[in-house]
């Protein structure tokens, strides 16, 4: 198993696991959970290989995904009473998913022969769409709308790998470094309330 | 033609259907009707070719989808006064679609030589996005994420279509016993008010 | 560079705009302006270049897309409180790029030898897919959904442009007079408050 695997399936559980607890905070039925889970963690990867032609999707080619999916969510069930009253846990959990996912979104990138700026791109997409798909589900403003720094982080991520990339260090460490980076600046933005300044265009006149 | 294409272009019908009487419903012009009943008939089976890269779509390489879906809009909408005072009929459209797409979907999964479990997922999914976009679109809550065992229904009907095709029975058979199942379970869920339990966490603190 | 590109382009730059300005006018962060400027401008293409397995899809392979974008979304940033003041820019801007995917929609479903009928969905789908991802990611009805008749304008240039390419003509004029056809229905239909009866069913009871 590559560490590609690796991030892309840590990515997958974390992902389910955000999208449990969005499901259980809205109190959706045991199904609805599932559901909610399933298309958070995999919502990202089924854009990113739908866009560049890598079908069928990763996940319907390799049984791991969903197992992954099934036990993060069940283990997210068992600690449910835990995990809803902790509320850092969701934001935890969705952001290391964007750091993981961000990357492996970029390495797909490069192996389909795209443009630098293209891979960054596909990185953020894939990183942020499952969480916008459970966000818009479960009826909430995506995250990635809202005054946090989640595609900055993103974007920031994926620019440091394809630098890293250069200099010929060994592949896991920058996969591990960059997706590092892209969490520590989210949890960084949040903690120190660091955000974009909104247009206030209207206000003006 | 084949009876796989029989219950394709019939779940295409009947989910065009059941969009155009929710269009109606909310009182969208003629062109809205039109688009919504086109986009619930070919919303599951477009994600469903996607994913597996049966591209171009299935109903952009067969004529007999679009023509369907318009008679059937047209067909709504002459019956409108009829169809939208019996409260079931929107239903009963939907829950024939789902039987029937959820064992297209599968069949399709299995044709492209895909996990069990994979082709199951393909065929709840595609059974039920024609009608997560129609719900999204005409500002409802999603059918699939309210109380009634939407999923499960589905998911019940693919697992017994894998189990029959074991058996060696007739094709044809299966297809119709096992789309049954899927309509017959709906039907009963909500007949006797059958639901999942909720996920009451905030309750018990 | 044909003519193809610089109206598929053209179209990329005035969604993008269109999204920008419906993001500021929402005040979303200067990142949220950025990224709902792409996913208005690159929605429909991309959801073209999707269901007719064109893939990657083409912005990922031309990076003429990207940097338009960028320069557009740069573009209405500046001149963001003239634009936002002009009750019609935002109007104006989507309904050019209204015009401009329908043919570039039609086109690459004549290249990819599909039916006539089903040419002239595929470009009212990448015409409007964008700016329905744009109203609903900045909480808004979409314009398709409206009264306007926004898919009508799309179907009658696609229709057209069917029409005048058996007429032999030279391609560019055809290109460019079933744009405008497009873009002069809209206009006027707003212009002459043209609209479509609604389905005024159940006052009728």
């Amino acid at each position: 198993m590559t560490i590609f695997s690796i991030l892309d399936i840590a990515g997958t559980a974390v992902f389910a696991i955000s999208g449990a607890l969005a499901a259980m905070h809205k109190r959706f039925d045991p199904f609805g959970v599932v559901i909610l889970a399933i298309v958070t963690a995999i919502g990202g990867g089924t854009l990113r290989d739908v866009l560049i032609g890598r079908l069928p999707v990763g996940w319907m080619q390799d049984m791991t995904y969903i197992y992954v999916i099934l036990a993060a969510t069940f283990t997210a069930f068992v600690f449910r009473d835990k995990l809803l009253r902790l509320r850092k846990a969701f934001f935890l959990f969705d952001t290391i998913g964007l750091g993981l996912f961000t990357i492996t979104g970029v390495e797909l990138g490069i192996q389909a022969g795209l443009h630098p700026l293209i891979c960054i791109i596909l990185g953020t997409m894939s990183a942020s769409f499952g969480g916008v798909l459970r966000d818009v589900l479960s009826n909430q403003v995506p995250v990635i709308f809202q005054k946090e720094i989640y595609a900055l982080a993103s974007i920031a991520g994926g620019t440091l790998f394809l630098i890293l990339l250069e200099t010929g260090w060994e592949q896991d460490i920058i996969y591990v470094l960059t997706s590092l980076l892209v969490i520590v600046i989210r949890l960084l933005a949040v903690k120190y309330d660091w955000s974009l300044p909104q247009m206030n265009l209207s206000d003006r006149e």
